[in-house]
């Protein structure tokens, strides 16, 4: 196998696998134009290069966590700071932490030979091992492995799936799209009840044909189910999609490739409740721990469409209203106090009325209206009103 | 809209709806050939009959419940037994749970004739309203709404699919089968990297072609994308399915289905724990709270093909032992103790065993073996072999 370049595989139907060129929509977010093949064996070299000259190995990286986790206020999403840091083999505080990042970095590299996917449990066993001689692992815990493939994203500068480590698996989309995905062409308007199952890496999917308007992203996938029941994809020209509570960087990434190569709205529909905001606060701003990651998974662009608070009295949910607990007054205080939410006079708005109500609402509380009144009246007025939070 | 019969929506490419005969593969379990519809009209007319006598109106059914489930030796599932209970209207214990019955059975009425599905978590909100005049709710609790479908699945002999009302959504599957659904062809061979989205609720899909000689079911959904990146289903010619931990209702009732009407060995991968092993038990015997459900969702036939204790040694999973924890310990007693596993001499010794180790150990612990061992070594090996408990 050619080892310049970070091959892509694709099956055949009988099968058997071929080579085409790099196809990686990750890859091409790198401004250096670098693979994640060579960027891997640049950091190899560096660290051969050091032993040879009798230096102690070193690699250089960025600080990760809040010390270094800022808003970037022209870029609307949480971004590194430039703090580095230096990781020395010969240095007892090091030492392992070196070890364990060169050992998944060989993984990954591995991965990339091989044209293969592991998920990060995957990558756990495979550097499990003791080390000869001693009664000392490489790893004892998951946690050690994620934490050194975090470091290879930021050493790197390509993502966990441009490095063939994929995350969860999870939700489902509909709508007038249709992708190339694996030598496969699929129509996600013609997969019956089920829709199209979004896999944890979206890296390397190809859009055909994209007729849609917006893309409405639901937290929930019973809502799923109700507007896919409706067609709601067909009338009104859009795209659904749907994760089961948590939303996958596979789900996000998808998401985020529809915003900024289709340039199409995305509008997220959760819960009136403080799990719901942060929902799309990960969505559109981006998190803490994945800070170094927000060129591929924020989506500035996203805008609330609901439940909003003024959604309450319009539509006579207060019947349905669900009591504050303890954490949810203490979580709605965090938010409220986020510095992409402190300066926007809508939030400020919805997080006031929630704490006057003391109360939150589920969004399937409208099935009380009509089992279709979610896809016949609330979304298309709203969307019709823009009647969301930009 | 023919109110006589429970008619099937299919929705044309353009999104416009027209009826077709009814195809819900649950409701043709109904040993009566009654439909849904009729038997909630059934029960409405009952109740006005004994109104219209002066009787106090009454509902009849099994009881629920540990005191009248039994392991049925002979179906090898469990079951419900025959003591039954009366339910009254004038009857301060009762009332409640009969007007519950009957709205939630309203609702069920109203869902068919719109050819429309729900979440139980909608059902919750459209019985959620105060009787007029009083401060009562109907139900304060989704407890109670999804008590009254667990009723009504045993008052009319349909699952709570064939009443419209759905389960959760999750899971994905992949294979040489052809379906149709909701009007849609849908080849689960042709689906790239994500596969078919499973609907909540698989009643309505049509098999048209099915060319495999077994599924596996796994409860991983990274260990599904390993096996599918591999196209373990191409060339073991077989169904690989997943949820993400928990076996929801539809995927249940689509391994059923494959297994009743297709009579595919089901295969069933799990992680050697007490958590795996419960998943295989409800999946093959079924569960206490659905004991009424036997027929449309155990799976007697199901094989538990891993991971196995004898799989530890063999595959050297000894150091990728996790330590049993109290929790642990009191569930593998607690599984032991299962009338359908205390008489199993092979799943004694896989308890056995997992109590000398002390440890379980996970599936994805074999990947310490290499990526693909699982797909290229360790499932075929167990397949040809029939390692497997039956």
């Amino acid at each position: 196998m050619a080892k310049e370049d970070h091959k892509k595989s694709e099956q055949s139907k009988s099968g058997q696998k071929k080579l085409s060129d790099h196809e990686c929509e990750g890859c091409k977010l790198n401004s250096t134009k670098q693979t994640p093949y060579n960027e891997l064996i640049s950091l190899g070299k560096s660290v051969v290069q050091d032993i040879n000259k009798g230096k102690n190995p070193k690699i250089e990286l960025s600080v990760r966590g809040l010390s270094n986790v800022f808003y970037d206020k022209e870029a609307k999403t949480l971004a590194l700071g430039d703090k580095t840091a230096q990781r020395f083999f010969f240095n007892v505080a090091h030492t392992k932490k070196f070890l364990q990042t060169i050992e998944v970095a060989s993984i990954c590299k591995n991965l990339l030979d091989s044209m293969k996917h592991a998920s990060l449990r995957d990558v756990f066993y495979m550097a499990k091992r003791t080390i000869p001689n001693t009664k000392i692992n490489i790893v004892d815990d998951q946690k050690e492995t994620d934490k050194a493939i975090e470091d290879l994203e930021i050493i790197t500068d390509f993502s966990r799936e441009c490095l063939h480590v994929n995350a969860n698996k999870m939700g489902s989309v509909a709508g007038k799209v249709i992708i190339e995905d694996s030598g496969d062409t699929i129509d996600w308007s013609k997969l019956g009840s089920g829709g199209w199952s979004i896999p944890s890496n979206v890296e390397e999917i190809k859009f055909k044909k994209v007729d849609a308007k917006y893309v409405v992203y639901m937290e929930k996938a019973a809502v799923w189910e109700r507007l896919h029941e409706d067609r709601f994809w067909n009338k009104q020209n859009c795209i659904i999609m749907s994760s089961q509570g948590q939303t996958t960087r596979g789900i996000r990434r998808l998401l985020q490739r529809l915003s900024v190569e289709h340039d199409l709205p995305i509008l997220v529909l959760t819960d009136f409740d403080s799990w719901g905001h942060y929902i799309y606060s990960v969505i559109k701003f981006g998190s803490i721990s994945l800070a170094h990651m927000a060129e591929e998974m924020a989506i500035p662009k996203a805008k609330f469409l609901g439940i909003r608070a003024g959604d309450i009295e319009k539509y006579g949910l207060q019947k349905h209203f669900i009591k504050l607990n303890e954490q949810d007054i203490a979580r709605l205080k965090q938010l409220s106090e986020y510095e992409w939410f402190k300066n926007s006079k809508q939030w400020q708005q919805e997080f006031k009325m929630m704490k006057q109500f003391g109360a939150k609402a589920e969004i399937q509380a409208l099935s009380a209206r009509g089992i279709s009144f979610i896809s016949d009246k609330y979304l298309p007025e709203k969307i019709k009103n823009q009647d969301w939070i930009e």
